[in-house]
């Protein structure tokens, strides 16, 4: 089959590997119908990280059942499934709490020795703990559903476990700091999911932004630093905001959102830089701020957005502002790494 | 009248000093019955932190209204009250979220220009918002409760805090961070207040340790740093714990705090150094915890603490260990600094 390989820094090729194959009796294997380039591919692309040769790339897909091994008793061939970004059982301590990117039995996709999402197909294992099947199977949604689904995959759950740690209920007013796929999906999270009144989304993109108002942001803040920290807390008061979503994991972007957060406020974090920054304890303690972190437990959000995509209320697909053939791979990721793409979808050959 | 005065590090002395006195409407002056030493007190006095010489000292007391302003509605001469060691309006927009210690008019005992509570009286701004009156006043509770209610005006309170903060409920397990009368008072608070159910207490000291067991810890971990962590790991299936309270604030501190919490956990940090750490965030990130910090809003509790002192089914006033005349203030301090008393309770003359 065929695969998004890392070379070297700067590039990425599909070529010919190993045909994905069920070799646990929970795997199951997975046609791939729609894979991302996220965010973090570009670290090892960047040459910010290293990254063996030859490794697959890729982590967020969704796709057709193919094959189970004999131990799945939750899907069977045919049936359209979404994977997260991590694989778990879903029935370990960290899995039942909800913490599934913790799983005892967890790993990622595209890591040593894995498939990868970036590919015409990829081993899943513990598939039944891991994928969440779209409900009608492959004939009862529309491809034009295939945007929305992959990207609950990966940044639609990360954003919104974004607001639901900033503690975003009904009314709420909120700040998104970040308006890449993740940060865009935080605020329709924010809105759609969880009923915000307000959002504050951080942007000096126009398209960014434009994307961002369609999912809910109110208010576009185009000043970054302490002129940004101002501007939001001049429209609310001089208070500032009681939720915050961190959706970069730049010290500049913590700066930002511990400055703008309310007295007694939260900030929801999913910003995974490739280094996590050191953080100043002083500004949260005297301001009581609570700092909540995530590498995002997609699994446990996807049922919710997969019904909320299939029944027309959510649709985070428009994040996808460039489609290529897998074969084009290198493309996708050139136009992310300069930013020229805010998320890139590809499509395996039929 | 007399009062606790800071000389220099290592001196703290009892002098005469103006009367406090009423110079707002919204004052009062509080005849202090009981005052305490707080280990943030030893700051300046081990020079960490420097101090204005004569400063007054102390923002723990309780005491007898003696005087109100004009505009004061809620207090009369002769009332007992708990003041927390900070005032407040309680009705600006930080103080209605609960988070007193941020009030827009608010301030700490003890600061430059105003009264410490390490003295015979203490003029308080904002009374209304501050105060809160001990039922049946003056003879409505009986002597032996003065310790339990003084020890309400800060670490009874800030311990709760902490517990509020980590997500403690009824049947939680939970592990505390620090021995001193803020970790035992989180102890109790985890315990008595909000029904923990488990409780490890980080200590090394036989004397804290049963005074800790008596309100309420389960095991007493005496291992610190990775063999701590491993410690309360063995004991909780490998898993760590949910609740973490943070009692100290050092760098060491948080680093066990982090390592004993487990995945998608809560750490309440009330340990408040003179120097906040800062943090890497990267294992915060990758256990998905939420990190809340604060200087506690002591007031917001006091009501219901003061109740169930009265009561009788609250008790924290044992982390006094050491009584002395307000005049021998000198040898309060010599005793915190040197570790011999958990806390020392002051009594000015009458």
């Amino acid at each position: 089959m065929r695969a998004a390989l890392y070379m070297s820094a700067g590039n990425v090729v599909v070529d010919d590997v190993p045909d994905a194959a069920v070799s646990e009796p929970t795997d199951a294997v997975v046609r791939v119908l729609r894979a991302a380039v996220c965010g973090s591919d570009l670290w090892s692309y960047r040459g910010v990280i290293t990254r063996a040769e030859r490794s697959r790339m890729g982590h967020e897909f969704i796709g057709i059942v193919e094959e189970v091994g004999d131990d799945v008793r939750t899907f069977r061939p045919g049936d359209l499934v979404v994977a997260p970004f991590k694989w778990s059982d879903n029935t370990c301590p960290a899995c039942l709490d909800g913490i599934q990117t913790s799983c005892e039995n967890g790993g990622t996709f595209g890591a040593p020795g894995t498939d990868g999402g970036q590919g015409e197909a990829v081993r899943v294992p513990w598939a039944d703990g891991t994928l969440v099947a779209v409900p009608g199977g492959l004939g009862g949604v529309d491809e034009s559903l295939y945007p929305a689904l992959l990207a609950a995959s990966d940044v639609m759950g990360t954003g919104l476990h974004g607001a639901v740690m900033a503690g975003v209920t009904e009314g709420s007013t909120v700040a998104v700091i970040g308006d890449g796929a993740v940060g865009l999906c935080a605020v329709l999270g924010a809105k759609a999911v969880l009923g915000a009144d307000r959002i504050f989304l951080m942007s000096r993109h126009s398209d960014r932004a434009a994307i961002g108002k369609s999912f809910g942001a109110t208010d576009i803040i185009a000043e970054r630093g302490d002129e940004g920290i101002a501007a939001v807390r001049e429209q609310t008061g001089g208070l500032g905001v009681r939720h915050v979503i961190e959706a970069v994991g730049t010290p500049e972007s913590w700066a930002m959102a511990i400055g703008m957060a309310r007295d007694g406020g939260s900030i929801g974090a999913v910003g995974v830089p490739h280094t996590a920054p050191t953080l100043p304890l002083f500004q949260p303690l005297i301001h009581n701020l609570s700092l909540s972190l995530a590498i995002a437990p997609v699994r446990r959000h996807l049922p919710d957005l997969i019904s909320r995509i299939t029944a027309g209320t959510l649709d985070p697909g428009v994040v996808f502002d460039n489609v290529l053939p897998l074969e084009d791979v290198a493309q996708g990721y050139t136009a992310m790494a300069s930013r020229t793409s805010i998320k890139t979808m590809l499509v395996p050959a039929t």
